[in-house]
């Protein structure tokens, strides 16, 4: 079996990590805040001093870090991946980074002799800790097929999507879906109660018919109460609408749902919702 | 246990009418083309020469007609419901018609010294004869408290929603939010393809997510191939579609992502995709 | 020259008729309230007791009317114009009714023996004064013919639309793009603005290039003051554009523009712009 | 009077470089194509082998090129205007350029000891031709103080808007303002003549009323007659659309109708109306 490396340990990364030590992995981590990876440790794992430490000590190393600028600091940085990497060595990073982030770590790691693969995630801690991440694999072919031991320890599907970029394509598609269904949802629930229907009836029965899904049974107890603690920020949404109709736009692709939906979001940014989940989308249609 | 009415013998109303026949209930049923009230017959069932007599002989006589033209004829015709109905009898229509057809039909009834309920339906064949219908209820409560337990024979869920034309409402709610989602889900299939993703693959991703739901699984199947063999027409969405932002108009309920589908269906019916199933939106869009 | 009746003295009737009278008609007028007839007694016009009166003694009676509920009383009351038309007796409608109203004026004109035409105007009190409205008629071409000399010194423009409800549907027409065009031109104010330019240069800008128009040059003052004392109230153009928006619906023409500005006056009306001009949308935008 | 520079004498420019020449300017020009720089010469003008002999020789040196790659090259390009520009000499591109070439076309011009002014026109070949441009200026003050002159020769009107940048941005809220006319305007001539009104009757009462304006007056016969030769092609108009409404998610300004418009376009984009003039959005509407 593989030695595995695995960089940021924060809620998902640990979890993540966790799940990949005890199915057996031999597994080196690194956090920034080294504290962060005693718990890993005391279940077996390696503990390194740098992402390049973990780099050249891996066939395969894996990250998990918070956004952007993370990725590419721990990528780029001094004592970075790119300085570690092995020759055919294989970098996988599960972190959400825009396509220009991921294109440039591509192009890092291919020079420096590496493989890489992209590989955000859809879920949050209990499908992490339970292992039932949806995993969205692009890049290259051979390391996706090494990797996919570790992926299916983390995550209950990884399909593959071809070259670097259309995971986060996958996925920009996915939550622009989800925006749709959501201005829709709350539409429905606003239109129903101004004419006099309950809340809670109307979620009762969206539960029993064709259109049930868990995002409308999480967030419908959200609605009646109009209380958003965020779970997916607002503005992360609004950002994805406006990355999706911005993609629409390039590939030709009339989006005029999707683009309504945009513009509701950013009413709600503007009137304050930006911090609260992406549901609060609800006190700008009620 | 009361004597019930039947009336409509359709491929819904016979599912339903069988399901209380079996369930001990004493029917009496009508259907205008006579024939096809034999196969109750058969299980037990007596039979009416006209509405008229199945309202005079039975406590309840629920009806479950093709459209408002027809609950109309039944209602008021010659031989008609009005005609035959008892003194605090019940008279209940599943049929999906109009909200001033349903008032008319109430206000009748009530003249006529009889109680109504309106109890539209969701669900097609396959739940009327599994007795998994959604029932949606409103109108006299009594009423609906006797016939409650017919209703649990044929449905699986019956919620009182209040004043008749609170059932009408609801049901415009609930596909209101089915063609916003179509819409959406189109989109998302139409800018992922465009994109370079596999149809197959989307489906796949959004079927694991938090999105995943019942339409988009059966409907999904319809976009791969782009054959929509109509389950419940284009055309009838788009009614509802206008009802709803009708409705929000008449309540002043701003509703920017149904209006916006409203439009990408009219431009469907435009095309020719009227009696397709309403899934073929998707024909305009991709 | 015919004897003409003219029906309404409000703001808009009295400097319609004051024109007729001026330019040699001999008027026979009659007002509800009946001292506002004396200026236009004056001016050496006659005055009746009732609609039915004026319509007995005219070749042609014009009406000038709040609204349908008026526009019915006036035409179908007690004393009312169908009482006193003359076999081949000419009606000439000019209030603004929907199509509904003006048919069933229409029916019962030509049952009790007279012609109608429909022409409501476009325009407020300075054009009626200045004899420049412009005037939309349809129904009975030979009428219209008749009533050409009139409808010239009332309005600048007359043209004929064909049947009774077509003139109603080319205002709804001229309603809804000016709907249209008021919105956009709010949301690129309010872009500018936000993006650090002046109103008063956008303005000029605009009213300096292809765009340039009468309704930009008036209502951009109340846009840079955010002051919109009505003109034109917001509520009547939501109406406008839902009228516009259930006819493209009923004749299966997609209208997504349209669509979209009506739910941003719908999003007006519900924060209690009602009254305010239509202008006033922009509150809602910026 | 100031020494003059122009380099671009396309259509435009040699109609605006003519008129800089007959209005007594020493003006010296340069032209990729030599020969299309005789007719100036013949008037009177200088003529120069490069940018950059043009800056050196010049005070202020206009260009007026076709795209932003002309821009940059002429600017940046072996022999180009950064290579000649004297301390405290003037540079004024009135070409159509994002802003990122703005600004970087600024930030050389400043570091060589320049100083710069962005000035796009609104207006084509007969305004050019007849000095009405609406020139839109923006950047060092000073030189738009010293450039006056000659602008005021190019143009009808040519108002500052502040720091590089808002004049691209002025032209941007005025093109926005412009795509949301047109659609809304051929949504009315669609829904009215599929209303069975005429369409030239449609063009006439617009025309008398409030919502006149020259655009619509232009266009108004192509959409008559269906046929689009491009003036402002569509796909120029669709992508101004999209910078508009990507400007407002940047500023956070929901722009509704901006982005059903821009949502319309880009159908007519796929439909193949790409090189129509923009008026062919029509096509998909009607």
């Amino acid at each position: 079996m593989a030695n595995i490396g695995f960089l940021g340990l924060g809620i998902m990364g640990t979890a993540m990590a966790t799940n990949l030590v005890r199915a057996g992995f031999k597994v080196t981590v690194w956090n920034r805040t080294q504290e962060k990876c005693r718990p890993l440790a005391k279940l077996g794992a390696n503990q390194a001093d740098s992402p390049c430490e973990v780099a050249s000590r891996s066939d395969i190393t894996f990250a998990m870090l918070a956004d952007p600028v993370a990725a590419k600091e721990v990528c780029f940085g001094e004592q970075g991946v790119i300085q570690g990497i092995r020759e055919g060595g294989g970098y996988v990073d599960m972190s959400t980074v825009d396509d220009i982030t991921a294109r440039m770590i591509n192009d890092a790691v291919c020079k420096a002799g590496g493989r890489f693969v992209e590989a955000p995630v859809s879920g949050t801690k209990k499908p992490a800790e339970d292992g039932t991440l949806i995993i969205l694999a692009a890049g290259d072919h051979s390391l996706y097929e090494e990797a996919k031991p570790a992926f299916e320890v983390m995550g209950k599907m990884c399909p593959y999507l071809g070259d670097v970029g259309q995971a986060a394509r996958m996925k920009l598609v996915v939550n622009m879906v989800m925006g749709g269904m959501m201005t829709t949802f709350c539409e429905g629930m606003a239109l129903g109660r101004r004419g006099g229907l309950e809340g809670a009836q109307i979620l009762e029965i969206i539960a029993a018919s064709a259109l049930a899904n868990p995002m409308f049974a999480g967030k419908g107890a959200l609605l009646l109460n109009k209380d958003f603690p965020a779970s997916f920020p607002l503005k992360h949404m609004q950002k994805d609408l406006r990355l999706a109709v911005a993609l629409g736009d390039q590939l030709g692709q009339p989006l005029p749902s999707a683009a309504t939906s945009n513009e509701t979001f950013k009413l709600a940014m503007k009137k304050g919702y930006a911090d609260h989940d992406f549901a609060a989308v609800f006190n700008v249609i009620d």
